[in-house]
Formats: C-alpha cells, sequence, structure tokens
C-alpha cells in the first residue's frame, strides 16, 4: 500500500476552478494514489470552502483548511497579481500539524499529466525544500537575480515546492521573513519568491523544471536548449508538471497553445464534474 | 442505471495501440458508464486477441470477438492503407448476435474527449445507419463524389457509424456489397466508404461532424467556415470524436499539432496502462 500524497495549496477564491482542473488532473492520472489536499487560506468564506471540500471528496481526496491570521502579513507588499496567500508556503511548516512530516505544495495554475510519486519519494539529503529553476529562463536573468538577492544559485521557482516539514520546523523562523519582506518590499519583484530565494535557497535541492515545474510558455526555448529533444512526445511521456506561469492564463477563451489545448480538455472536464454533468470518477480508493 | 453501449470495432493487428488509446480515452471521459467492445477481424492470431481481451476487462469494458471468413472479400479491392477488415463493418448486422439491436462503429483513429450518449440516444427515425459527412471538404468533392457514385447526399465518412442492427438485418444484403465491390472494383477510392455510400447512404440520418466526427487535420478550415466559432474552447466542450483520418497519424514521433498533442497524451497514459506502470482505472462499475 502506497503511502497518501500530501498537497499543499494556497489561494483565494478567483482561484477555485483552477484548482479543480489541477486537482482533476492528478487524480485522473493518478490510478491507485491517494491524496490528502491541504489548503492554507487568509479567510475564504464558508461557501467557498464547502466548495472545494465538496470537490476535493468527489475526486477522492482527503480535506483539511487552515485559516492564516491576516494580520501577519499586513505590511507585505500585495496586488491583484500577487495575493497574500502567496506567502502562505513560506509558513506551512508552522502551521501545518506537526504530525506531518512532508508536504508538496503546488501553484493552482498547473496541470500534472504524469505521476508526482518519484518527487514526492526524493531523498532530500541534507536539504529541507526541492525546487526547480526555469532553465529556459535567460542566463542573464539568473545572473540579475544572484546580484539582486545576493545568491550563489539560480532562481527557484517556487510554484512547486517539496517540503521536509520536520526540518522547516526547526529552520524556517517565521520572524525571518516577516523582516525580510519588511526591509525588502521596495526591491522585491515576485514578492514570495524572493524571499524564499533569499532566504531558503541555500537549503534547496534543486529539480529538473522539464519534469517537475515545466514552463508551458517556453515550449521553443525547451526546444532550443536541449537540441530539440524535448519534443512533445518526450514531454508527454516525461513530464509530470506543466506549469502556466505569467500572466497568459490558459484558462482565457481565445487562442491556444498545444499545451493549452491539454488544459482546457482537462478544464471542462473538471467542470463538468463541478456540475454534477457525469459522476464523479472513483479511482482513489 | 443507463444502458451499455456497444462499440463495434475492427482492424488488424497493427492498430491495437491505437485502439487502446481509444478506448482509454472512452472510459477516462465516461465515469459511470459501461461498455461492451466487439471487434470484427479477420484471424487475429489468440496471442493479439488476448491483448486485447485483457485490456478491454482492465479498463472494465466487455469484450467479444468474431472472426469474419476472409473468403468472403476475396475480390474485394485491399492494400496496406486499407486491410480487408475495413469491409467487415458493413456486414455487422449479420455477424453480430441477433439479440444486439444498436451499435456504435468506431475507427481505431480517433479520440474520444465528450459524452458518445447523445449519440449512443440519437432517434434515428426511418433512417438505418447515422454518419457524418466532413463538412470541410472542398464543396466540389462533394459534387465530384455524387457524380461518381451516383448519390444526391453529401459523402459520408465512415469512421464513425451508429447502426440499427434491427433494420440493417433486414435491408443490408450481402450479396448487394459484394457485387458492389467486385462491379465497381476499379472505381473505388476509398473501398469501403464508397460501397457504403452508394449502397446505405439514403438510408443514413447525418450526423453534425463537428461534434460527432471532427477531421482533426482541418482545424483551421472549421474555423474558417463556421466564421471563427470552431474554437480549441468550442471543440474542447462540445466535440465527443476527434477523428485523426487521412494518413499523417498523431501516434507518429515528431511535430504535433494542438489536437495531436491530446492525442499523444492519451496514447502515453494507455500505453502505461498496458504495462502495469500505473493502475487500471476502476472508474467503470
Amino acid at each position: 500500500m502506497k503511502d497518501t500524497i500530501h498537497l499543499l495549496v494556497s489561494f483565494d477564491e478567483n482561484y477555485i476552478p483552477p484548482f479543480k482542473t489541477m486537482l482533476y488532473s492528478i487524480v485522473r492520472n493518478h490510478p491507485g494514489e491517494r491524496f490528502h489536499v491541504w489548503l492554507l487560506h487568509g479567510g475564504m468564506p464558508e461557501a467557498a470552502l464547502e466548495v472545494v471540500s465538496a470537490f476535493c471528496r468527489a475526486q477522492g481526496a482527503a480535506f483539511d483548511a487552515a485559516a492564516v491570521d491576516r494580520a501577519w502579513f499586513e505590511h507585505a507588499p500585495v496586488s491583484k497579481q500577487y495575493p497574500q496567500e502567496m506567502y502562505y508556503r513560506l509558513l506551512a511548516a508552522h502551521i501545518l500539524p506537526p504530525s506531518l512530516s512532508r508536504v508538496l505544495y503546488l501553484d493552482p495554475d498547473i496541470l500534472v499529466i504524469n505521476s508526482l510519486r518519484p518527487l514526492w519519494e526524493m531523498d532530500l539529503k541534507d536539504c529541507v525544500f526541492a525546487a526547480a529553476s526555469h532553465s529556459c529562463m535567460p542566463e542573464v536573468m539568473n545572473g540579475v537575480n544572484r546580484y539582486r538577492l545576493d545568491t550563489d544559485h539560480d532562481y527557484y521557482n517556487t510554484g512547486v515546492l517539496l517540503m521536509d516539514l520536520d526540518k522547516a520546523r526547526r529552520q524556517v523562523v517565521p520572524q525571518e521573513i516577516f523582516d525580510c519582506v519588511r526591509e525588502r518590499a521596495l526591491q522585491l519583484v515576485l514578492p514570495d519568491q524572493d524571499v524564499f530565494n533569499a532566504l531558503y535557497g541555500r537549503c534547496t535541492a534543486p529539480l529538473d523544471d522539464r519534469v517537475f515545474n515545466y514552463d508551458a510558455r517556453r515550449y521553443r526555448t525547451y526546444q532550443l536548449k536541449n537540441g530539440g529533444a524535448c519534443t512533445i512526445d518526450w514531454i508527454m511521456r516525461s513530464t509530470a508538471i506543466l506549469h502556466f506561469c505569467g500572466k497568459e492564463k490558459p484558462w482565457k477563451k481565445g487562442r491556444s497553445t498545444m499545451l493549452g489545448t491539454l488544459y482546457k480538455h482537462y478544464m471542462v472536464q473538471a467542470q463538468k464534474c463541478s456540475q454534477g454533468d457525469i459522476a464523479p470518477p472513483s479511482s482513489s480508493p
């Protein structure tokens, strides 16, 4: 019997539909696996929480929600694109129950098309986290970020974050995060990601982004960087996590891309489940 | 309790992998539905039949195979692209058990992404069959085919064929098919399809090809013909059957298209099921 995979998510009401698409894609592509979804939120209304909870139950996944005290982050830089909820993942170790020793954080703008288990079972050795830097980001941007944040590693994307919670409980000091956000408020470009890189980049194990955090905007760049090896065939077979980063979201109407089409298919199927148009899958025990 | 949907397929060993992809896409997108697969074949080896049977069982679908006497078609025009098995669908009513009153024939180069039930429950009225003509075929080709086959209807594609077997048992005369094949051998372009159109086009109800037999090569043409309305969003929501007609098959390695990417995703997942890499879905009761 495989152990349950614990997923951490954090979003506001606007992101419930993409979350559904993501969870649907996970459950559909993991027959025989069990999932437990943990939602950290900043006071989501009860009705909205019930929508998320009901969808998880229908997909055969366990669900728990924890409200984070919004006052903790009242001085953090936020905007519509970067809501407060983005920071919660950094504090997860201190909010999730002590019995939980590992969790996989996922942004809600993700589609999962192959198994998460190799990532879930990854040996983190001395590291607290595992994350990917986007290899298709221009080299100069990595340089800028190293200088800007005073780090000596590539710039990690925090959309996919495996966490050793036992180690994080010891090494992540909430006050350090608050100080970092407050002191650097003006120079933070991608706020939570900058904080993560500045404070915890050194204790993060690197993941292959082509497998566990594929930037779905960059199909051509991956192809060029990998000498043509990152074909659609390769991606469909090898990539577990497609991450639809950036402002052009795949759930928007209009033109689509090769990977965006796949997203829209899962989105429609997840919506049908929500509407009771088709019965929920019983693929999870 | 919904009634079982009976699917008819007919192919040789080479088409087992695409059949698996098709059935996998059907089962995944029809939670709560039951399927029974009927295979008409021209003497497939026992080992190959067992592969098909095991895959159907693993997907929760019932399976039966019937060997057709190959001698029946010894004078029919065949080629590698048009194997003898292509004709079997025309004779299905006389081969399938008399208790079966309706069946849905599907080519194996198909992906099913939305519910087949509206098609399955279609009222055929006085018609024996339902099929789609490809609306994105140039109008002049419809004219050529009307003249060539002496018909007064659009040219039906036989890759998706709903059959009222009770009526077909009365109206489809095997000898007429054999005569038609023999007499017109030299002028048949797409042999079985030409025979179907010439003999049974008049008793066929037209289907909307955009929903039940979308020609996956023609995305741009559908867009043009429908004033931009056949977007990827529309297709993902409304199209049930994507038909990858023609020689450029989506399972081939190399360049992909928007709909071909979706195909490859399902293909990989179906292959994993076959290899026991992931457990079979238990979504069908």
